[in-house]
C-alpha cells in the first residue's frame, strides 16, 4: 500500500535510501500518520512536522547506541514507526495498546518516559555525563520543542550543560508553536533569527504537497514541485543567547529538506562540546487542516480525514471554567487569570479574548506562574491560575513557600484531575488531593458537577487566601441532585439520605457514587450518598454525625490512596477514636497506564459498577 | 557609639546625607553587622557585601512605596537596619525574635516573605503588573544574586519579562558565589564580562578596610585612602544573554562604590521596560576572616570576632554523609555524587576532593539535579543526589515523573529534615515524609541515628530503584540501642521490649522516644519503642503483631501531620479494621516560626518531655 514505509521496519531499512527515496518515504508516513490517528485519536500535528527530521536522524545516528532523547514525547511516532512499531498503531493510546510517548519497556529505542516537558536536556547530560565516566562512545541528541526549551528545567539544564562542555547534541525543534502560540522573549528572539535570515520561508506550494480529493483519498498534488525547491532556505545565523552559555549554535535549518538536515546532523556528529542545532518546522505539515490551526490538530480525537474535525456539540468542563470567569470579571475587575501556554487546554482563551489586559500567558513555566500569581495577589488583585493537575506538579514548592506561607489570594484552577485516559501515566491528575492535603492555609475543593463547579468560582472569590479547585477532563455535566445554591467553606452536603452506610465521595466521584447506589438498591442496600465538596477544611460537625450514625463509611476519591482525602477522613476518626468500619475507594499505590477513561476506572476499581461491588462486599 | 548609624531608624533618614556621609555610615554598618552576628550567629557574609548597595537603594527609591524584593533574602539585615529594625538584632533568628528572612508581618518595607531562591523577579513582576492593571505608579526592583537567577524559576521569569517588555529593574548582586563558589555557563559568562572590563578589581588596600584590633575592637586602618578610591572601575559592557531576551543591561557597576551606585540607580529609574544592572560585590567584604572564606562565613554560630570561627570538633551528619559515601566509592565505581550548590552544606565537598570526575554540582538546578541524576541512572550509574528537604520540593514533579515512573536507581539524601531551627518556615523539612509518601515505587528511609544511616548508606547501594533516605539537621549521634547490622527492606526493630503500649517512632524521633520511655518509666508506664525505620514499604508483618498485642499504639515523627508516617499508619490500620487507640504525634498542620532547635521542639510537642506527657494523658 506504501511503496516506501512498507520496505521499512528498522532503523537499519532506511540507512541507504537515497534523499529522493527518503522524501517519498515522508510522504507515506505523513499519510499513514493522517490515516492512522483520524481512526484513533492522538497527536497529530506535532508529528506531521517532525517526519524529515525524525528520518534523518535515524539516518545519521546509530540508535538504540546513539541515544536520541525526544522531550515530552507526544512528536515520537514516526520515530515509533521508523523502529518496528508501525503495525501496532491501531491500538495507540488505547488500554495496554501503543503508548502516545516513548516507553523504555516498549522499546530499547525509547530512551527515556517522558510526557512532561522540558526534561530532555537533564536527561541527555546525565546520560552523556554517564558515557564519559565509562570511557564508551556513542552521540546523545535531545530533541526539544521551542516551547519545551523556556522551562525552567531545561534553561537549568543548559546552563550546567555549557559550563561541563559534554558533547552532546541538542535539535531545537522550531516551530513557534507549543500547544497554543508560544510567547517569551526566548521565543521571540529565534523567531528575530529566523526573520534575519536571508529566505523567510519555504514557498507557499511546497507546503501544501498533501490535498484530499473529493473521494477521501490523499494525494500529493505537487510533488513534482517538490524535490526541485528543497533547497537550503535560510542563511547561517548567530545566536549569542546559546552561545554565551557555550552552546555553539548553527541555525537556522529547514527542518523539511532532508539533504541539509543529514549534513548538518553529520557536521554536529564530528563537533566536540555541546551544539544546538535550531530547525525551522511546521507543525502539521503536509495535512491542510492541521497546518491552518496547529492548535486544534495537536491532540485529536477521531475524525473524518476529508471534513477534518468538526466543531463539537458538547461544551468541555474547561470551557465552562472559561466562561464562568468571564462573566465574573465582568463585575470584579481585580480578577487576573493566568495559563502555563495553555489557553485552549484551559479555557482561558476566552478570558484572553475578553479581558487580554487581564490576562498572562506566561509560557512553560509553572514555577513562575504560581510564584508570579503570588506577586499579583500581593497588589490586590485575585489571580486564578489555570493549570492541568499533573504540571502543577513543577509548582509545588511555590505553592507551599510563595502562596500558603502568607496565605497569598491564590485560586489554582486544576484541570485534567483524576484519571485523564489516553496519555497516561504521565499525565493523570492524581496525586493532588494528596500533595495539596498536605500544605497549610490552602483550602481544597472539588465539585460534584459543573454547575457545582460555577458556585465553588464564586466562592473562591469571595475567599482572600488560597484556594483550589480540581475538576476532571471531560464534557460538562448537571446531576440535578442535592442543592445548588451559595456554597459555605467547609460544608458537605447529604445528597440522598439512606440507612446502611456513609458513602463520602469527592468531586466527580460523587457520580460514580450515586451510580453505584442505584445498583446497590437491586440487592437493598441503601447507603447515604454525601458529597464531600471540600478535601479541607472537613465538615467536623457532620463527620462527628456520620461516625455515631453509621458502622460502615465509604470514601471514594480519583487520587492516589496515600495522604488523601480517604486519609484524611481515616486520621479524623483515628483522631476522635470513633469504632467504625470504614472502606477506602481510590486509586492504589502505583502509576496508571493509558487507556480509555472507562476502562482505566474499571481496572483501577472506581468504576461505578465496581465501587457497587466493593461496598456489597463489606 | 555609632557616629551615623545611632542617627537611622527609617529611609527618610539617609536622604539627606551625603555619598561621603553614606560611606561612614555603611562602616558603621558594616561593624555593626559584625558585633550583632557574632553575638547571634546568623548570616553574615552576603549581607557585609550589600551594604553600599542597600543604603544606595533606600536613598534612590521610596521604600514601602517603591517595593524592593530581596531574592532568597538572608542579604536582608542591612535592609532591616534601616527600617526600623535595628534594635531587634539581639533577637535576630530566636524563637519569637527578628527573622533572618524578609517577612510581611515584620514590616510593611518587607514586600515578600522569602528563604528559598529564585523567586524574586517572579513576584517583581506580578507586583509591577499589578500595577499597571490599576495604573498606578511606583519602582518595582529585584535584587538577586548570580548564583540564584541560575535557578529555573528565576530564567522562566526573565523569559517572561522581556516578553511582556514591563518596567522593572532587576539588581544582579554578583559576587561569582552562591554559598559556595558559583558553578554554571551563564556564571562563567558573567565573569567574563567583568574581566573584559578594563580594571578588573578595587584594589586591595581599599577591600580590606575593616581590621580587628589585638584588643578585639573593629577600626577601620586604611578609612582616609578609601574616599580617593572610590571611582568607577569598570568600563560598561555588552551582555547579549539579556539583551537577546529583550532586558536592558548596564553593568559591570561597583557594587561598593556609593556615588556610582546612585546614579545608575537614578538613571534605571528613568527607563522604560525591564532594565537588568549588573552589580559587582564581594562576599564578607570589610571583615577579613569573611572575605577570606566567604562560604564559612555564609551563616554562622556565634564566634569569636577576633579569631573568627574556629574549627569544630564536633562532626556533622552531613560530613558523616560525605565521608560514608566516600568509603563506599572506593569499592563501587558506579557511585556518582550530585549537588544543588551546596557542596559543604550537604559533605559532599569530601566527595568532590577524593572522585572529582564523578561529582556535578549543578547550581541551584534542584529540578535538573533530579532528571540528570535520572539520566546518570539510565547508563547504570549510582547517582546520589544529596540535597536538603525544603529544596527538594522544587523537584517534586521530576522525582515523580523523571526517577519513579520507571524505577531509576537514584538516591536522594534527605538532608535538614524535620525542624531546622533558626531559619524557620521557608527552611523546615517538615514534609518530606508526607509528599514522598504519596509516590509511588520509591522506597524512603529514615535512620535512627548515624551508624544507622551509614547502613542504610550501603543498603541503597544494592538497591536498583530509587531511595530516599532522610536525616535532621546537626551533628552525628550514635544511639548504641537496638542492633547495627544490615539492614532488610521495610524491617523496623524493636529498640526496647516494654508492655503497655507500643511506640512507634521515625528517624530521629527514636531518641526522644527513647528519652521519653525515661520518663515514663517514672510513672511506670513501660512502653515498647519500635524504630520504624521505613516510611515505606511498612514492616506489615511487625505491625500486625503490634496491632494484635498493644491496645495502644503511639506514632512519632518530625513531619506534618497529614499524610506521613502516622497517617500511613492509621491507614493501615484503618484498612486492617483493627481496634486499637492510636495517638499520632507529629507537627500540626501549620506552618513553624524560626528559633533554637530545642524551643521549637518544645512549641511544637515534640520535645521527649512533650511526648512523655502526651502519652501519659492517653
Amino acid at each position: 500500500m506504501y511503496k516506501y514505509l512498507d520496505k521499512v521496519n528498522c532503523p537499519e531499512d532506511i540507512k541507504n535510501m537515497t534523499n529522493e527515496e527518503l522524501d517519498i518515504l515522508a510522504k507515506d508516513i505523513r499519510k499513514f500518520l493522517v490515516k492512522s490517528v483520524s481512526k484513533t485519536g492522538g497527536h497529530l500535528a506535532s508529528n506531521l512536522g517532525v517526519v524529515e527530521l525524525t528520518l534523518a536522524l535515524h539516518k545519521v545516528f546509530e540508535s538504540p547506541k546513539d541515544k536520541i532523547v525526544w522531550d515530552v514525547g507526544h512528536q515520537s511516532y514516526v520515530h515509533k514507526i521508523l523502529t518496528g512499531r508501525k503495525d501496532s498503531f491501531e491500538t495507540l493510546r488505547q488500554f495496554e495498546g501503543l503508548s502516545g510517548f516513548p516507553k523504555e519497556i516498549e522499546s530499547p529505542h525509547d530512551i527515556f518516559d517522558t510526557g512532561h516537558s522540558s526534561t530532555s536536556i537533564s536527561v541527555g547530560l546525565g546520560i552523556a555525563c554517564a558515557r564519559d565516566i565509562k570511557k564508551e562512545k556513542f552521540d546523545v541528541v535531545s530533541v526539544i520543542g521551542d516551547g519545551s526549551i523556556t522551562g525552567g528545567m531545561a534553561l537549568e539544564a543548559l546552563n550546567n550543560l555549557g559550563y561541563l562542555n559534554t558533547d552532546m547534541i541538542i535539535i531545537l525543534n522550531d516551530n513557534e508553536m507549543s500547544i497554543d502560540k508560544n510567547v517569551g522573549a526566548m521565543s521571540r528572539h529565534l523567531s528575530s533569527i529566523i526573520r534575519n535570515s536571508t529566505m523567510n520561508k519555504v514557498k507557499d506550494e511546497v507546503e501544501k504537497i498533501f490535498t484530499v480529493t473529493s473521494a477521501g483519498n490523499l494525494i500529493y498534488k505537487t510533488a513534482s514541485k517538490v524535490k526541485d525547491s528543497i533547497v537550503s532556505q535560510f542563511t547561517p545565523q548567530q545566536c549569542e543567547l546559546f552561545e554565551s552559555m557555550g552552546i555553539k549554535y548553527y541555525g537556522p535549518i529547514d527542518g523539511h529538506n532532508i539533504k541539509e538536515l543529514i549534513e548538518i546532523l553529520n557536521k554536529a556528529k564530528k563537533k566536540r562540546g555541546p551544539v544546538l542545532l535550531h530547525v525551522i518546522t511546521k507543525k502539521g505539515k503536509g495535512y491542510k487542516y492541521a497546518e491552518e490551526h496547529p492548535d486544534k490538530y495537536h491532540g485529536v480525537s477521531k475524525f473524518d480525514i476529508k471534513e477534518g474535525i468538526q466543531p463539537s456539540n458538547s461544551k468541555s468542563i474547561s470551557v465552562a471554567v472559561g466562561e464562568k470567569l468571564v462573566q465574573m470579571s465582568a463585575k470584579d475587575d481585580k480578577i487576573v487569570a493566568i495559563t502555563a501556554a495553555m489557553p485552549s487546554g484551559t479555557g482561558l482563551d476566552l478570558f484572553q479574548r475578553a479581558y487580554p489586559e487581564r490576562y498572562y500567558d506566561v509560557g512553560i513555566a509553572e514555577q513562575h506562574a504560581v510564584t508570579f500569581s503570588a506577586g499579583l495577589a500581593k497588589e490586590g488583585m485575585k489571580p486564578y491560575f489555570a493549570v492541568y493537575s499533573t504540571f502543577l506538579q513543577r509548582g509545588y514548592d511555590q505553592i507551599i513557600h510563595d502562596v500558603c506561607i502568607t496565605k497569598k489570594n491564590v485560586t489554582f484552577l486544576i484541570d485534567r484531575a483524576g484519571l485523564v485516559g489516553n496519555d497516561g501515566e504521565t499525565h493523570h491528575g492524581m496525586f493532588d488531593l494528596s500533595y495539596l492535603n498536605i500544605v497549610p492555609n490552602i483550602t481544597v475543593m472539588a465539585p460534584k458537577d459543573t454547575q457545582e463547579l460555577e458556585l465553588m468560582l464564586e466562592l473562591s472569590a469571595e475567599l482572600n487566601e488560597p484556594v483550589a479547585i480540581r475538576y476532571p477532563r471531560g464534557n460538562a455535566y448537571y446531576l440535578n441532585k442535592g442543592e445548588y445554591k451559595k456554597i459555605e467553606v467547609g460544608k458537605y452536603e447529604i445528597i440522598e439520605e439512606g440507612k446502611d452506610i456513609a458513602i463520602l465521595a469527592i468531586g466527580n466521584m460523587v457520580k460514580h457514587a450515586l451510580e453505584a447506589k442505584e445498583m446497590l438498591l437491586e440487592d437493598n442496600i441503601n447507603p447515604t450518598i454525601i458529597n464531600a465538596r471540600f478535601l479541607k477544611p472537613m465538615d467536623e460537625k457532620l463527620l462527628h454525625e456520620l461516625c455515631t450514625k453509621y458502622k460502615t463509611i465509604v470514601t471514594i476519591e480519583d487520587n492516589i490512596i496515600s495522604g488523601g482525602f480517604g486519609s484524611r477522613i481515616n486520621n479524623f476518626i483515628i483522631d476522635n477514636n470513633y469504632n467504625v468500619k470504614v472502606e477506602n475507594i481510590a486509586v492504589s499505590e502505583k502509576f496508571i497506564d493509558h487507556g480509555n477513561i472507562d476502562s482505566l476506572y474499571e481496572a483501577v476499581g472506581l468504576s461505578s459498577k465496581c465501587i457497587a461491588s466493593k461496598i456489597k462486599k463489606i
